[in-house]
C-alpha cells in the first residue's frame, strides 16, 4: 500500500513537471509569434493551451483521489495540497502565454509593439522563459538556488514592466491609444506570468524548507 | 468526533462567507474611490486588503488541518478542496478591488476615466458588486438561482469590457495614451473580478450538484 502511495505521489510530481515544461514551451512560442507577427505559431499556442488545461484537471482529480483513498498526513499532505495550488498557477501561466499569442493574432499582420519598445519586450520574454525553464528544473531537482534565480528574474521583469508604463506616458510615445493599450496589456501578461512563476517557486521552497512567507508574491 | 468535524467544516464555510462579504465591500469602496477620485477611501481599500489575505491564509491552514486530522472523504473532501480553491479566487478578487483603488490613488486628484466612459464604468462596477453580493448569498444559501444570476452579470460585463476597448480604438477617443492604458487596465480589473466570481459560483454549483464543467470560466 505504502509503495503504491509513493508511486502515486511521484506521478503527481511528474505531471507538475510536464505541465511546467509545456508552459515554458508555450511562452517560448508565444513570444516568437509576438516578435515575428507569426499568426500560425500564435494559433498553435492558442490551441495547445487546451492540453495544459486538461493536464491540470487530470492532476487535480488524481490529487483529490489520493486525498480520499490514502488520507495522507504531514509532509505528504502538504505536497498534495501544494500540487493543487501549483497546478492552478501553472495553468494560469499557460493562459497568459495564450493571451500574448492572442494579441499577436489580433494585430496580425502588424506587430504589437512599436519598434522602440521591442528590446524591452525581448528582455521581458527572455526573463519569463528563463523563469519557466528554471521552474521545470526546480520542480524536478528541488535545488533552491533556482528559486533564488527565479526571484532575480522577476525583479528584472518588474523593472522592465515599470519602464514600459513610463514609455507609454512619455510625450514622445510613438503610438496611438490602441497601441498603448496593447503594449500595456502585453507587458502585464509577461509580468503576471513571472508573478505566478515566483508563487510556484515559493511553494516548492516551502515544501523543501517548511518556511512560509505568506502572500509575498501575490501583489 | 463526528460532531467536532462538522463544526469545523461549518467554520470553514462561515469563513468563506466572511471573506466574500469583505470582497464585496472592497469592490463597493474601490468603485466609490474610482468614481469620486477619493484618495482616502482608496487608501482604506488598499489597507483593508491585508485582512482578506490574512483570512485566506487562516482558512487554508484550517482546511489543511482538517485534511490532516480528519481525513475526510467523498463530499466532505470535495468541500474542503473546494474551499481551498474558492478562497484563492476570493483573495484574487480582493486584489483586483485593490488594483482599482490603486489606479484611483495614482491619478488623484484627476479622475481615471474620461467623462464619456463613466456610464460604462458605473455599469461595470454595478455588475461586479452584484456578483460579489450574490456570491456571498450563494455561499450562505446554496441557492443555485444566484449562480445563474452571476453568469448573467458576467455576460453583461464582457459586453461592457469589449465596448471599452472599442471606444479606445475609435478615432474620437477623448484621451491620450496613458489615459487609454488606465482605462483598459481598469476595465480589465473589473472583468477579471467577475471571472473569478463566476469561477467561485461554478465551484459552489459543483459541490451542490456534483456536475463539473472544467475551465468554463477561466478564459
Amino acid at each position: 500500500m505504502r509503495k503504491v502511495f509513493q508511486a502515486e505521489l511521484h506521478q503527481v510530481g511528474e505531471q507538475l513537471i510536464e505541465i511546467s515544461r509545456l508552459v515554458a514551451e508555450a511562452m517560448e512560442k508565444a513570444n516568437q509569434s509576438f516578435v515575428n507577427a507569426d499568426i500560425e505559431l500564435a494559433q498553435e499556442v492558442i490551441a495547445a493551451d487546451a492540453r495544459i488545461d486538461f493536464l491540470q484537471n487530470d492532476l487535480d482529480e488524481r490529487a483529490i483521489e489520493i486525498l480520499a483513498l490514502q488520507g495522507p498526513v504531514a509532509s505528504d499532505l502538504r505536497m498534495i495540497v501544494g500540487a493543487l495550488r501549483m497546478s492552478a498557477s501553472l495553468e494560469r501561466m499557460g493562459d497568459l502565454a495564450r493571451h500574448v499569442a492572442q494579441l499577436a493574432r489580433m494585430r496580425y499582420p502588424a506587430n504589437v509593439s512599436p519598434e522602440s519598445l521591442r528590446p524591452t519586450f525581448a528582455e521581458l520574454a527572455e526573463n519569463d522563459i528563463a523563469i519557466a525553464r528554471k521552474l521545470t528544473e526546480l520542480l524536478d531537482t528541488r535545488n533552491l538556488e533556482l528559486a533564488r534565480d527565479i526571484n532575480r528574474h522577476n525583479d528584472r521583469i518588474n523593472e522592465l514592466h515599470a519602464g514600459i508604463f513610463k514609455a507609454i506616458a512619455a510625450p514622445d510615445f510613438p503610438g496611438n491609444a490602441p497601441t498603448a493599450v496593447d503594449v500595456s496589456l502585453a507587458s502585464r501578461y509577461f509580468e503576471r506570468f513571472a508573478d505566478h512563476g515566483v508563487s510556484v517557486a515559493r511553494k516548492v521552497t516551502y515544501l523543501v524548507t517548511g518556511e512560509w512567507a505568506p502572500n509575498g508574491a501575490s501583489h
